[in-house]
């Protein structure tokens, strides 16, 4: 067995996700954060997405006045514009503009879909809750857009195609090789 | 640009790791649950990790009546055991025994490290709250363990050594390629 050594944690869970969030400020302007900690809570009934902000993030206040936000999942062929939206703040930029990013209209929510991105996820605040360094927001999900090109004859995401972006103690990575489903060991 | 189309949420954001969370029973009888959902919620200070668990399973009632866990992060090619740690129950199995899995002692609590996992993150337990169909357990990082192999000259883990396992929409993925590290745009 290999020997083990212990290093002090930090964001120690991983890969991640790596999503752009869009929210609003109170004249319906949108700004767009880049984000690792988004998962999910809740997973068929209620859907419930969590997001982890930390209290200075420009996103943070716009979430909290307008509680409601879009998960939106980027390809990895974007990832040079979601390291550009983690770099700036919308305070200063409007990113919609300067990373040449379309705004879509929301179903229910003011927070735009983000075109380019290939699934946008709906949501609307249901609580926030203080956890250390961050504030665990909980989002009810009220939709899911989905590009039609990305389905199957059954209606399914195909996972190769979306080509989903990984952040991994500070790096990006894309998803690799299929290696089996849930219960395909039963299954041999 | 491409078409959206809405279809139902369900189980909405990936990729999230595949893990493997170690418990005890009240006489210290090690289980193993896999889980998707296992996420950061506060990065530094403190480090605190979540895991959302359905009720019925066995490690739910393991982990409430400890207040402790173990987050292991096994390598893409540990993919056979962590399905078949997906698919039974310790009710009903000695997991460690049936797969072939190694306890090691932790340092600061009762669950086992899993040896097999280059990475193990022992947690205390700080609040159990119910969400949705789920219930997110919050957990203190404690201390965590990284075989020795992983780390380059800085102290810093090898991410491509690690080779961690995505969970996305049912299916298990390795990771492919580094595509970049946060903040790269800004230095070129």
């Amino acid at each position: 067995m290999p020997r083990k050594v212990s290093i002090p944690p930090k964001r120690p869970v991983y890969p991640s996700p790596a999503v752009l969030i869009t929210s609003v400020d109170a004249q319906g302007k949108p700004n767009i954060i880049t984000l690792g900690e988004v998962f999910n809570l809740s997973i068929v009934q209620p859907v419930i997405v969590g997001i982890a902000i930390a209290k200075p993030r420009y996103s943070y206040e716009l979430i909290r006045e307008s509680g409601e936000f879009v998960v939106n999942i980027p390809h990895a062929g974007m990832v040079q514009k979601v390291d550009q939206c983690g770099c700036v703040s919308g305070r200063d930029v409007d990113k919609f503009a300067a990373f040449e990013l379309t705004a879509l209209p929301a179903e229910h929510v003011k927070p735009p879909l983000i075109a380019e991105c290939p699934i946008n996820i709906e949501c609307r605040v249901l609580g926030i809750e203080e956890i250390g360094d961050h504030d665990l927001f909980k989002g009810e999900v009220v939709a899911q857009h989905v590009d039609e090109s990305l389905l199957d004859t059954h209606g399914r995401i195909q996972i190769a195609d979306l080509n989903p972006l990984n952040f991994i103690l500070g790096e990006y990575w894309s998803i690799g090789q299929r290696l089996g489903h849930h219960g395909y060991t039963r299954h041999r």
